[in-house]
């Protein structure tokens, strides 16, 4: 690579700072664009709905609504709205928690799983053709480098 | 820093990218999630209503709705109702194009770039707070790393 001009040696940080946010926003809302469509073409899905589905699989008990919203953190469309859905398609199902029947989880089914991992597959591969310009080391760095931020802002958590 | 555990030397480079891509887009839903809060309660605005009068400003000579759709490039809500509602609010006009007098154009009013402005400066403010940990030769590797991935995608334009 050739030697980028090193705007920051000039600029004050908070403006290089300022042009990181706006091109990792503009990155990740590409990546996201791309990955709606793809989403929308192959499976007829949205992105809410595969997130929903990839947090119910990482909780093979099932998930009451409360931890769903926890698990997916942001304010990612209307949850409640999204699972009604996915229940209506046998993809999700309500079942009553041991011990307080008056509480209900929601979990994949069968055909959720299914799905879910058809789903998750092509997902690999979009996103691995979207960033195939980075190696694995050039990953690594990356990641160290978003971890410096992370470590700026106590509402990360390490689960990912 | 330590030395990171090298998670792609044993695994394959598809898994590597899609863990980056979720630390990525982790990130930017976290920091905006931080600057839409901020939004909310310093100026009563929100982000979409911010970033078309980011656009907006860039154009001193105003844009016509198309164009403006096209600075946004990716659907940030509904472009048309933001507009409306920022006309009301005396921070946007429609002028007629000289010319063509069938055409609009919209542009910010003196005190739409007053107010532009001022969210601007604090805009800055919340983000260097926000990636205070970044230094300022991290942050210039981090935009190389991030114009890799975009050298892999078409729709990639060099306006940032």
């Amino acid at each position: 690579m050739s030697q980028p001009q090193n705007k920051s040696a000039v600029e004050p940080a908070a403006k290089t700072r300022l042009r990181l946010w706006l091109k990792l926003l503009k990155l990740s809302r590409q990546i996201e664009g791309e990955l709606r469509e793809n989403f929308r073409v192959e499976f007829k899905t949205t992105l809410p709905r595969f997130d929903v589905m990839a947090a119910l699989y990482r909780f093979p008990e099932g998930l009451r609504m409360n931890e769903l919203s926890e698990a997916l953190r942001v304010s990612n469309g209307n949850v409640t709205g999204i699972v009604d859905r996915l229940v209506n398609d046998s993809l999700v199902t309500r079942v009553a928690v041991p011990g307080d029947r008056r509480v209900l989880r929601v979990k994949l089914t069968a055909s959720g799983k299914k799905e879910f991992l058809q789903q998750a597959l092509q997902h690999e591969g979009w996103v691995d053709s979207l960033l195939g310009n980075v190696s694995g080391d050039d990953a690594e760095l990356m990641m160290e480098l978003v971890d410096k931020v992370f470590s700026n802002n106590s509402t990360e958590q390490s689960d990912t």
